[in-house]
């Protein structure tokens, strides 16, 4: 069995290998750009890792990984256009470098590059693949609507929030998992509990972001503290906050969000003193645990012996940080 | 057998069935609001006149023709936020009446849902099919990747520009008419040849709408006669016309070509004067002949008694105009 770093490994050789046509070069460039920039290949090294720990053969699954990579980066490429992001890990993005129709295009075309990728595997469970892959697919573009429309909104449920973290980056890990296990040979129910495992903790690692936001220690996470609270960003957090504030913190905490001209220092601090009066910390952190143990009980349930688990265990130990 | 009109009819009935998610509404309303503003829906029809003259059951291609339908309502959605257009038939385009966020992601989930929609053709096809649909859908982005990037080149040749054409609109009618065919049960090598019919048939049509703008009747083609001389756009005329006039004659072409201050009829009829010297159209009119002539040799070749082609006959001769 292999290990995440080596299937990173794995996977970030096969990216450096897709070759694209030379024309149109508009067309194509970008996508190679946008896949060398880096980013730690997770989503396909899980997909492989989910192969392998079936027994089935990592080599087998590396298009499909390839697939998940394609299609992830060209959310991207189109989510960086809707942000107006003029970066991506560091380096300009490709409507920024190129222009805005080359990134609508290009990402257009990465997704067609992506299904043929993902059309590679065996006749047995081509369809069940696909299903899951535009089904994950349907589900991110839910999820980034979604995102989208809460920033207008005023009010938005915590199960909205979940709703929509788990549509716009749990189910694509979750996708992954399940394909690379089916690739692997697993049945109907393992790939499904392999599923729920991804996703499950997918949510429980976005929501674990909002508190770091907050609570984290800014040199371990290399992180601006309370960037969030600073743009108004409906977290779960502030989401959660709004729904338990009354009276008197729900007018401060009201009168923070409304201060355009806040002094950034201060706001920070008197939203984390509200969120810290309403306990806000101590809710996520259930939250957190409680969309942790659904995944690790799913884990559990798969029907395979521990050390055949280890792996996803201990990536996901890996990404559950305590000190928080 | 079936005729286009009883085929149109059919696909139309066939999307105003579609059913989209209430939720997110600015994913899914954009996708129900394109799909009804119109069009001729002649893709779609096609590809069940291809699967109605093999003996196929048209009810049987339903989704893939809708699968047609949706992703060419895809690239509309994308291509009128690169064109910056208003309207589309007469009505407001996405990005126009909701913006261009939702543009680009409604547009991205109208992709997975025309995939969903193509991946329910039967097993036994099912492979050969989605490498059709992921090969036009590469071509049809590309082919819209060199158009824009013609627009800021200075030359383009004829052989670059009928490769645009191709791409851009032919390989999608090929493709619905190859699937179709496959769907009624065609030979490899039938599919084939219905497919070179569509791609051929589409390159002269394209460039019949290129003569047309020029030399056809206004009050029966209902446009501005000389519509792309104005805008400079590099028809086939014009790029044939660069191509071959010499000293005088190209001096005072690109002299009009950089005038931006030109009377319009001025304009259009010193540049049409030039295409008359230069014999350009009747290069224009070998040049859709020799395109439409192999059309019909494939449609000929097609191993089918005569009058079961008759339609895809008829369907052919009403697009070529005779008198231009």
């Amino acid at each position: 069995m292999k290990d995440l770093n080596e299937l990173q490994t794995l996977i970030q050789e096969a990216v450096e290998q897709l070759n694209y046509p030379a024309q149109p070069p508009d067309l194509y460039e970008p996508i190679s750009y946008i896949l060398s920039i880096g980013g730690k290949r997770l989503r396909p090294a899980l997909l492989l890792m989910a192969c392998d720990i079936f027994g089935g053969d990592v080599n087998k699954a590396v298009k499909a990984a390839l697939a998940i990579e394609v299609f992830h980066n060209f959310t991207l490429m189109h989510d960086d256009i809707m942000d107006k992001a003029p970066l991506r890990r560091g380096k300009a993005t490709v409507h920024e470098r190129w222009n805005q129709n080359v990134a609508i295009l290009s990402g257009d075309a990465m997704m067609v590059e992506a299904n043929k990728l993902m059309l590679q595997v065996d006749n047995g469970i081509l369809r069940p693949v696909m299903d899951i892959f535009n089904d994950t697919a349907t589900g991110v573009c839910e999820g980034q609507q979604f995102d989208m429309s809460f920033e207008s909104r005023d009010r938005v449920s915590a199960a909205e929030y979940i709703n929509m973290i788990r549509l716009k980056t749990a189910v694509l890990l979750g996708g992954a998992l399940k394909i690379g296990a089916l690739i692997g040979g697993a049945n109907e129910k393992d790939a499904h509990l392999i599923y729920t495992f991804g996703e499950q903790l997918g949510i429980a690692f976005q929501l674990q972001d909002d508190v770091l936001d907050v609570y984290g220690d800014p040199d371990k996470f290399g992180k601006q503290v309370g960037g969030d609270i600073i743009s108004n960003k409906k977290t779960y957090l502030l989401i959660k906050a709004l729904e338990l504030a009354q009276a008197g913190n729900a007018a401060e905490l009201q009168g923070w969000l409304n201060n355009t001209a806040a002094n950034n220092r201060e706001k920070v601090a008197a939203v984390t003193a509200i969120y810290n009066t309403l306990g806000i910390r101590e809710h996520a952190r259930q939250a957190i645990r409680s969309y942790a143990d659904k995944a690790f009980s799913a884990l559990d349930e798969i029907d395979l012996p521990a050390i055949q688990k280890q792996y996803l265990q201990s990536f996901a130990d890996s990404l559950m940080v305590r000190d928080y």
